[in-house]
């Protein structure tokens, strides 16, 4: 379940209600496509904005919708008694595992974010991604932290940010975190425009946004990284280059929201306020890139 | 309302609940030290870590333990419809005011943060305090952000991060604030430790962490910087160096709260996990800072 393309779906709102038919069509994009695991309620899933009720809503369709395809629900709160009762409501709704960022207000200590993580595995039936998710969580995971974190119970692999874009570079980070880290955890790379050098570079799988709603032009780069064809994974991600600027200039988050709306997928004005989609230059852009790559096929 | 001092108490848990009658003892020093409001449910007051039902139940206990004292409430969240409903909260509880900091988990641009001011500032009956803490948020506010924000209806305060140490650097820079927002908004300044130096700058009030637990000594230095006594504002802060400096070592939300577990005011481990208390050295440092300078008296 940990390895190869976990796609994490945008969970669309409409009038600032969460739209369960449209995370229904979401989700059964990817299973057509044959996604190997489905995050729900990542960060391009909304889930820190997202009260209980919803949340346990969307994981149950998640669970529902997926077929056969393993689902993790994301868990992330910034109390560790609401990640308790979410982690809760996640496995009664079926998620084959959970994943976890140490979302901060007050800044954590590395003691603190162990704890965390401790105090949450302690109740778990199911394994446990752990989640480095620098820029929302404003947490830096040293190598030491990953050793503390991996080596608790239940913790099956690791979400770890973009890698270096050389290939070098990539899999010297990558044994890097490897060597901290149980043989039994594997490691995922996120950073959509990094991920074809991260599975070449040695990553178990790719935590992937645009996955979530574009799944074919994923699902390529990751077969091709992962059966050794690094040429071919590099070409897939290098066509996709105008993608990966639009994600640079404006952020995945907004940008694959406004492609799930061009293509229909989702109503208009899908994310929770005060986020506000793209405006109307760069939706046209971000329309264009995907009409004229064809990604949507 | 927005001027002198407004303490922030700390709201404090027992076993991971909130624990009102510790809240109760808390407000009742701020009430009969005679704080100029008290502003529940700040940072201070642990407010992002609870529900609604803590934050409804928090505002009320508030309302009813400040005799007449006014009461200013947080309702920041991170989904504008979140914090409409906790506006809404906190006036039925009988809040006189609000506070609201754009609290973030994606980035939020300039457009966004004053879209969500202005989707609550319609919905509003009551003023509203702008809470710029960027440590927190991590939201920067530029001087035309604050034009933006001050000139919406409902506006009455900005409680700015700490000023610069130096008197002349300090009242240039409330003055250059002063510039860009109407004459009715008040400035507050917060960062305990440049509250001296930012009243006998120009600052209206003091929104501050340590008033909510020891009144008096706050009160001393807005007396006396308000009073136009510069001199004396200056030595009263210059005696609370030791608390200052633990401020600046391990944040004033732990030390504040081990202060108020010191005293008796409130249980052990009275913060949310994950956060956790300070260890046992700091703790006894800071008790003893507590009792040599007689802070609680």
């Amino acid at each position: 379940m940990f390895t190869g393309l976990s796609a994490f779906p945008h969970t669309p709102l409409r009038d600032d209600r969460f739209d369960e038919a449209a995370y229904a069509r979401l989700l059964e994009r990817l299973t057509v496509a044959g996604v190997d695991s489905i995050t729900a309620l990542g960060s391009t899933g909304s889930y820190m904005y997202l009260d209980r009720d919803e949340r346990r809503r969307a994981a149950r369709a998640a669970v529902q919708h997926a077929d056969s395809v393993p689902v993790i629900v994301g868990i992330g709160a910034l109390r560790t008694s609401q990640v308790q009762t979410l982690a809760d409501d996640a496995q009664e709704a079926g998620a084959s595992a959970v994943l976890l960022a140490p979302v901060t207000y007050q800044a954590l200590g590395d003691d603190e974010v162990v704890g965390l993580f401790e105090d949450v595995t302690a109740g778990l039936s199911v394994p446990l991604v752990v989640y480095d998710n620098p820029g929302t969580t404003h947490v830096t995971f040293a190598d030491d932290l990953y050793r503390r974190i991996a080596t608790l119970p239940h913790v099956a692999s690791i979400k770890i940010p973009g890698v270096p874009a050389d290939a070098a570079g990539a899999a010297a980070r990558v044994q890097a975190i490897r060597d901290h880290i149980p043989a039994t955890v594997t490691v995922g790379v996120s950073g959509d425009s990094t991920a074809a050098t991260g599975l070449s570079a040695g990553c178990d799988a790719w935590y992937s946004v645009i996955g979530g709603t574009l799944p074919a032009p994923a699902l390529r780069i990751t077969r091709a990284a992962l059966s050794g064809d690094h040429a071919a994974a590099s070409a897939e991600s290098a066509g996709l280059g105008p993608l990966w600027a639009l994600f640079a200039e404006h952020g995945s988050y907004r940008v694959t929201a406004a492609i799930a709306e061009h293509l229909g997928l989702v109503a208009p004005d899908s994310l929770p306020r005060p986020v506000q989609g793209l405006g109307a230059a760069a939706r046209a852009h971000a329309a264009q890139v995907v009409d004229e790559l064809r990604l949507a096929d």
